[in-house]
This record gives C-alpha cells, sequence and structure tokens, in this order.
C-alpha cells in the first residue's frame, strides 16, 4: 500500500506506554515488527489515524469484568473509522516495582482505575497500601521505576514488568482469573479494510425514532436471517432527547451472503444507519 | 421504618467526595438533611447497603458523553439491589484551586480521568497544563486545598469549590454544555421500595441462550405492549463463553398493567430474568 509511507507513519496507535495490553492487542493484529505510536488517550488515537500519522487504531472496546470502555464505540463511530478485526487479551496483573524495591515496604500502588477495581481483594486483604490512579498499567510502572521512591509499586502486566526493567513482587493479585478486554482494529474509511473471509463480525451503528417496538423490528430483521448479536448498547443522542443510537455487533456466519439484504431491510426502520465494519476475529 | 435506624445508619451512601456530583444527585433523591455516607468506590458503596450501614445506594449508571459507567449496573445485580428511583445531574465543570493559587501559576489539573477526557479542549488550549488523574473530582479539590503547593488546580463542580473553600479559576472548562449523569437509587431487596405511581420505568435484567433471533423474541413481547426500550447494554457472562446477559430499562406509562404478563411471556425465551426495579423518575 502506497498511501502515507512517509517516514513519520506509524502502522498503528494506542493508548498507553509501552508494554501496555493495548500494545499487546496491536501485535497480535499486525505483528511484532510492526511500528506503532503510543498515545496518552483514546481521542488521540483516532485522531493520529484521522491525520493520517498512524494507519490504524488499537481501540479496546469491552472488558469481561468491567463492561464497555467508556466513549471507545463513540470515537469510532463519530469520526467514520472502519473496523478492520477484533482481538480478545486475557488480562493477569502483577504487582510490580524497581528491583530495589522491598515487597514489605511497598505503601502505594498505582495503576489505571480499572485495573485497581480488578484487584479489590487484594487491597482489602492489605489494608496497608494505597490504592492511587494513573492514566495507565504501563505508565504507572515506568512512573514507579523513574520516581524511585522505594515504597511505589505498580499493578500491570509482566510484558510491562519486562520492558521496563522492573520486577514481579506478587502475582494473581486480580480478583477474577477470568479476565479479558476485547480489541477492535480500525482504519480511515478511505484506506479501509482488506476483504475478510471466514466466520466474520459485522458492526453496524443506527439510530431509531422513541417508538415502542422500533428496535425489535430491526432486530427481526436480523434474527429472521439468523444473525446473532454478540453485543449491543444504547446511547442516548446529543441535543435530541428520547432518541437513541445503537451499536450493534452480529456473527456474521462463512458463506453469509444475506447482511447486504438485511441492510437494506433494516433502512426502513432506522433514521440513520452504517456498516461500521466486516471484519474476521483473531 | 425501624428497620436498620441504628445510631450509625445512614440515609445514603454514595462514591466519592462531600461536593461530588453523587451527592447532588443523593439530595435529589432525599433531600438535604438526608445523612449521607461518601466512600470511594462504587463497589463499597454497595457493599454499605448490604451490610446494612446505609439505607440506599446513590448509583452514577450513564453519562451523556461518556456512556455507560463500568460496572454499575452489574453491581446492582449482583448485589440483588433493588432499584427505586432515577434522577439526571447536569455536570457544570469548572476550574478550582486554594484561593492562595494564582492562574498563571497552575500547571497540574487533577479531577476523575471521565471529567478529564471531558476538558480535552481546554487541555489543548493550554498545553502548560498537565491533567493528572484523581479517584473523583470533589476528592480532588480536597487534595488540591491540602497539599497547597501553589500549582495545582482541580476540575469539579462549584459545589465541591464552595464546599472546601476553594475558588474559582474558569469557568465552561468542559467540552459540550449538554453533559448530565443519569443516577439510580437502590435499596436491598429486604428492605424494598415504596410503590411507585405515575410514568415509571422498569429495570429487567435477563439472561438468553445463544440463539438467533432470542433478543428480538424477548423484545417483540415488549414491543407489543407499547412498552419502550429507554436503555439496554449485553454483558457476557463469566465462566459461559457466547451467552449474554442483558440490562434493560423500559419507560413503563402511568396506567399501565401488562409488565407482569410481559414479564411472564418473557420467561418462556429467558435462561434466567429478574425485575431489578419498578420506580419513577425524579
Amino acid at each position: 500500500m502506497a498511501v502515507n509511507s512517509a517516514v513519520q507513519t506509524f502502522d498503528a496507535a494506542y493508548q498507553g506506554a509501552p508494554g501496555a495490553y493495548s500494545e499487546q492487542a496491536a501485535e497480535a493484529f499486525l505483528g511484532t515488527s510492526a511500528r506503532l505510536l503510543p498515545l496518552s488517550t483514546l481521542d488521540e488515537v483516532v485522531s493520529a489515524v484521522v491525520a493520517g500519522r498512524a494507519r490504524a487504531a488499537v481501540m479496546p472496546v469491552e472488558n469481561s469484568l468491567a463492561g464497555t470502555v467508556p466513549n471507545a464505540y463513540e470515537l469510532l463511530v463519530d469520526h467514520a473509522l472502519v473496523v478492520c478485526g477484533e482481538a480478545t487479551v486475557a488480562i493477569d496483573h502483577v504487582l510490580v516495582a524497581r528491583g530495589s524495591t522491598r515487597r514489605s515496604d511497598v505503601r502505594r500502588v498505582l495503576s489505571h482505575p480499572v485495573a485497581l477495581a480488578q484487584c479489590r481483594a487484594f487491597f482489602r486483604r492489605h489494608p496497608e497500601l494505597e490504592p492511587v490512579p494513573a492514566f495507565d498499567t504501563a505508565g504507572a510502572v515506568l512512573q514507579v521505576v523513574r520516581e524511585a521512591d522505594g515504597i511505589s509499586a505498580a499493578i500491570a502486566s509482566r510484558r510491562a514488568a519486562k520492558l521496563h526493567d522492573a520486577v514481579v513482587l506478587e502475582e494473581g493479585v486480580q480478583d477474577h482469573r477470568e479476565n479479558w478486554t476485547r480489541f477492535l482494529l480500525a482504519r480511515s474509511a478511505t484506506v479501509g479494510c482488506p476483504t475478510a473471509a471466514g466466520d466474520r463480525k459485522a458492526l453496524i451503528v443506527f439510530e431509531l425514532p422513541h417508538a415502542p417496538g422500533a428496535l425489535s423490528s430491526v432486530l427481526n430483521v436480523l434474527g429472521r436471517r439468523g444473525l446473532n448479536l454478540t453485543h449491543i448498547e444504547s446511547r442516548p443522542i446529543h441535543g435530541r432527547p428520547f432518541e437513541y443510537r445503537f451499536i450493534v455487533e452480529l456473527a456474521i456466519p462463512a458463506g453469509d451472503s444475506t447482511l447486504d439484504a438485511a441492510l437494506g431491510e433494516m433502512s426502513a426502520v432506522t433514521s440513520w444507519q452504517r456498516l461500521a465494519g466486516l471484519y474476521a476475529v483473531t
């Protein structure tokens, strides 16, 4: 692809510091040799793609314990990105610190608020530890290593610990073993996605008038064709009280050829709709 | 009510420090003389109700800009609370600091990550300001006032500024004027709610087998009776891949008497369901 091949174009942007779970997702999508751009916020990640600084955005959309990631789908939709892939990353938090920090000296534990909330039982067992919010897990490791105050540790992945020359002080600090985050890979609509084959998913966004049964009419169109929902959420529409936008992901079986007809039929009920991606699941 | 009337029982618990938007919601529900218990996390808020330390939980569930609040509905459902009321609070962020701090000296701005994300244009206009995450908006004000470092400010409400003897340095710092958070008031199922009259909402939680059309069957049951969805979201079920829990809020018109029949009909399709509240909208 010749588009945006200037030296400063990255293969993908992600939110967090190197070592973040999002970086792991980027490598699952694009391989370990991809050139990746770490940024502070999801807003900056999407803006980098819109500005052509990165060819793709790696977006966390859903965590098995915490639910939908605030604003992630909205950013994709508002900037008219298209989704080209999905990957799920297992989250396995450990307690990490500088090699010189002793476990018994730790008093402050930095991490993303969602990661801290996933380790409630750990903090209950250790009332001497103060949870301290940070923007991301890997950034917390970096901060702890740099500040070197002898009493601070971070909750993050083994990968982040290794990358920033920190050591693992304690394993299994999260409450639930089954903890994963689902990521989408999104590109600008002008670049688009390679055609996906096999079992796929479709991301469809639509708006409905505030009328009883409107949503079930839409879902009937999909259900009649055997297209199963794997995610649905409603969002209020700014400035239009009582109207809603729906974000839906559908499982599209291999060889399915009914999606186009379903979208056509849906458009009789929706006031606005967009197919925001048709992608293979990694 | 004689239940839990010991001296240490609070009328409601909320997440955040005094001056939080959640405290404002608590007063909208229970009046300004209610005895309120501020706690650090939503998990602790729900636990306080389960333990009988507070008679109600004030739970933010949805923000107009950031979407669903991570884990809020799940906590209500997992602890079998019942929802007794809904209130919407307008969010209006201002920049606040100690009276001795000059606007031109400010370099660090503390707030909840969601509040910081709602002020992106403000931070772009002021690249000299470093956003610093905190657990909540009002707590950030308290921290700034206590630390008195001369360079830190907080993003929070006017109410939080006033309560902690801070001054407003700048108004209108949020990107969008229309910014609100919807709160639910929840009690333990053993205490229950007073019967609500007039226009109401119902919170229904149900689980479905992974079969095409299952969700539209449920929504048909509701749509045929003119019961309109105001919120829907799906959540994966821990330990049962490809099965989903749905959280739905319905508008129930005054005088409606079809909800019971609808729930009965739904139960033929769902693998589990619960009416988690039937409540007036404040």
